[in-house]
């Protein structure tokens, strides 16, 4: 008599799948999810016809006491079963993250002021920047700041390159965030980051390609001015697009204004692509992005 | 010798659920369309964490032998065993559809512009007025029109709701469109076409409910002007929000002008909100819908 | 004893200017149409820093009685003062159109609807096209239509482009539009109609020129898709840009859907920027446009 | 031998203008600049059909050596002729200004950013706020700040008024941001500070009027979400409109996904309200704006 009711707290975690379209796919993802007690409280999914692929997000809650690696082990099977593609993480993933910027401190002030007094949940562990301006502001956030300036000489280039990719795997990051960073990075940098660095283009690419898009822009005389969040890959401004928008300009906006247009734009853009790619929403596949909603 | 292949084209079928959520239906839909030899090309759920009520909507090919009626038969048990209510319908699908109008001719144009020179897969049975306007316009797309106007009298006003209520119950319709049809209608006939009765509201809702939207717009000052689809029921304006859009204005807009900006506005949204329901992509709960994208 | 009143009703006209910028202009034209007895009931200007260039539009009313070649003859001595290029015409103004299209109908249905059904000023004389699809939408409007396909052998596309050269001339005409015409103009026809031939092209403008921009915007994976009215120049798709605008995507959307959705942009970015230029309200500059709202 | 040039730095001021439409206002104020050898840079004007009423903007340069108050003396007898409401100051204003605030702090964080690491022109003299949240971000900008909290007791909230605007009177302010300030206002403050002090709305106002838009929004099913940025006056979100924008939502987005979405939106409004105010675009008639470009 009296039995003491077990209290079962529940966690949450999220699946990310790519693999080739085959009938039957969803079946067996609910199934699993549905034989480890889980409970499907989201799932999206894509089917690119053309390429004959399958890509899938599930959302599900689980048994607090259920260890996130125990899910991982259970699911291999079914990933190897179905060639699966997949990560499976908890939620929320709070990744550690390096943000890179230059002179201009809209974007990284955005993204420190979304993770100190809003709900962005970056785990910043440095600021990078090849100037010093943005010290004061990652002090005040609390985040160690490392200035990394291009020397003078031959190959300062390539060892202000060094030190900064030395930097970054020193800190055992999850993610780097370009935030108005102006230099190419060098094709080693690219690689090894591969799907985990977000840049912020100030075009709605592929309009403006390369340096000064605000006065390419002009001198095109567009009535509509954007922004490009993507992830880097080895062509200059080409990778895989996770956001873009764009605002409307006349003929009365000089090359200033679209400046200043454009920073409202840039700043909302990255950090909505920072957010999904943190809350695991964004699959790549043939330099395109699934991002689910 | 040489055995004839044996050709099977497919054919597509949307299933639209909402149900209690529970642990399991997601598998227990993916099972049957498995079990049926179909093959899910796009699936996606809701959930109302509030309600904890569960929506999906399933688009499968199918073998085109399989008829329809023998596939609503076999979901017919899963339904049951999970309380759902639920529809399953052949795509295309082309709704026998009739449109209502006053004297503004834009949305009833365009909806029959798309019908005849674009892709809106309507079959459209009648252009029904209580003016004569439309007359020529429905005439030159070879839709019958129907002229019923409010006559003089007591009476007149539900003489005339008689007329297009009778009129509308012989035509064995799917869907009737109020585009910009300026009577409202007694409840009776709401009753009738709940869920199935579309009107275009030229303002976005909730704000300026009832007569002259865009004067009431233009004395608050407002800077941006919407336009709102929803299906129609008992109260006026408040039935639940397909689609809306909206478009940015300045002191320089006068009612005129708001009105004919607004137009663009009207059309889209109708078009955009009947294209949704033709794909069979809405799902109302709570006064709310679910349009899966 | 009691007098007759003289009523004197009013007419409106419309000043276009560009020429350089010195102190005084602004005064200069007011103290003008106030000598004629004018009253400016819009005027907005532009001042171009760079090049030093000053553009304007002032609209104002004046006694009908007074005819519009007068205040032409009367305002050349200001224009010649301040080296001004200009225009006066009396508004509304309803200039001579001829519409060119291909196969895709949307664009040309939806202006001609507009200037039955709706209040776009066009006086329409006639609708061409290389395919002969348009002639029942035409004759609807009750327009001429003009089939001139471009027939087989060496010289056909030239042969053609003679044909509907001379037809365009014959139609003593004021505008052309280019509403989804897939034939590239010789360089001829674009010099004669310099200024008064508006083209709507189905890309945000300077992204994905050329044949085919939605499956290149498919390819590349863009967020937000768009199209762009311009004034026909020299070089293909770089002309001065009067509107455009853009709607957002996703990953689900496939070129087929991409070509549909933009029909809506394309439609009505095509009609904004024709209404612009009915209502005079256009002035280019340096491969750019000075749209006044 | 060799005269020394005189060389004239130039200085920028603007005038601010609303006054019953009379023929030949824009030639007096025109020739008035051109009088003081000022030369206009930008000009705009608006002119009110229904009630006659005539309102510009006119930016111009003059020579550095005059004085914006001998202008002003210059202007008077101008403005006393037309009978003009009007204003002149010197461009940049940078007006001193208090921003309150209650617990949410995006608009505040915002704001301050803005104006330390970007390009808003606010001198600002006080954070005042009901909670002690902002107290290390105001620090973090060098900001002083007020805690003055709503105490215990029948007279708790007027007290807290009191001091609240005591505060505000001792400060000399030109303008007050209610940055998400959650209380509402005494009609003797609302009065004092009328057209100087700007409110953000978390709707597209006339719609979700009062406490927790967002739940309103949710509970009604909208499409779409918006802020408003107005000035205080009166009646509670009914004071004139300065800036409102919008962003799609879905039946995907709870109250909490509201409610993030919309902390962009109302950030963005506001410092673009914010933005044309300090640069001296708006004018106020009726309860409503113009807002020159």
């Amino acid at each position: 008599m009296g039995s003491i009711p077990i209290v079962s707290t529940m966690a949450t975690a999220v699946l990310l799948i790519s693999c080739p379209d085959k009938p039957g796919i969803v079946a067996a993802v609910s199934t699993w999810v549905a034989s480890v007690g889980g409970n499907i409280v989201h799932a999206e999914q894509h089917t690119d016809p053309e390429d004959q692929m399958f890509f899938q997000r599930v959302e599900f809650t689980h048994a607090d006491s259920v260890e996130i690696d125990t899910l991982r082990a259970g699911f291999a099977a079914v990933a190897a079963n179905w060639s699966m593609d997949h990560s499976l993480e908890a939620l929320p993933w709070r990744p550690r993250t390096a943000i890179l910027v230059s002179k201009p401190l809209h974007c990284v002030a955005d993204l420190l002021t979304r993770t100190t007094y809003g709900d962005l949940g970056l785990d910043v562990r440095a600021v990078v920047s090849n100037h010093d301006g943005a010290a004061a502001l990652a002090a005040s956030h609390s985040v160690p700041f490392h200035h990394l300036p291009v020397g003078e000489g031959q190959n300062a280039r390539a060892e202000q390159e060094a030190k900064v990719s030395a930097l970054l795997d020193s800190l055992d990051l999850d993610l780097v965030i370009l935030a108005r960073y102006m230099l190419v990075l060098p094709p080693h940098m690219v690689d090894a980051w591969q799907g985990r660095m977000i840049n912020i283009h100030h075009s709605f690419l592929p309009a403006f390609i390369g340096a000064n898009p605000y006065r390419q822009a002009h001198a095109r005389g567009v009535k509509v001015i954007g922004a490009t969040a993507h992830y880097v890959s080895e062509v200059l401004d080409e990778g895989p697009i996770i956001s873009q928008d764009v605002a409307a300009v006349s003929h009365r906006d000089d090359v200033a204004e679209l400046t200043r247009r454009g920073r409202d734009l840039e700043t909302v853009v990255l950090a909505r692509a920072v957010r999904a790619h943190v809350e695991r929403r964004v699959l790549t596949w043939n330099n395109r992005t699934v991002v689910f909603g």
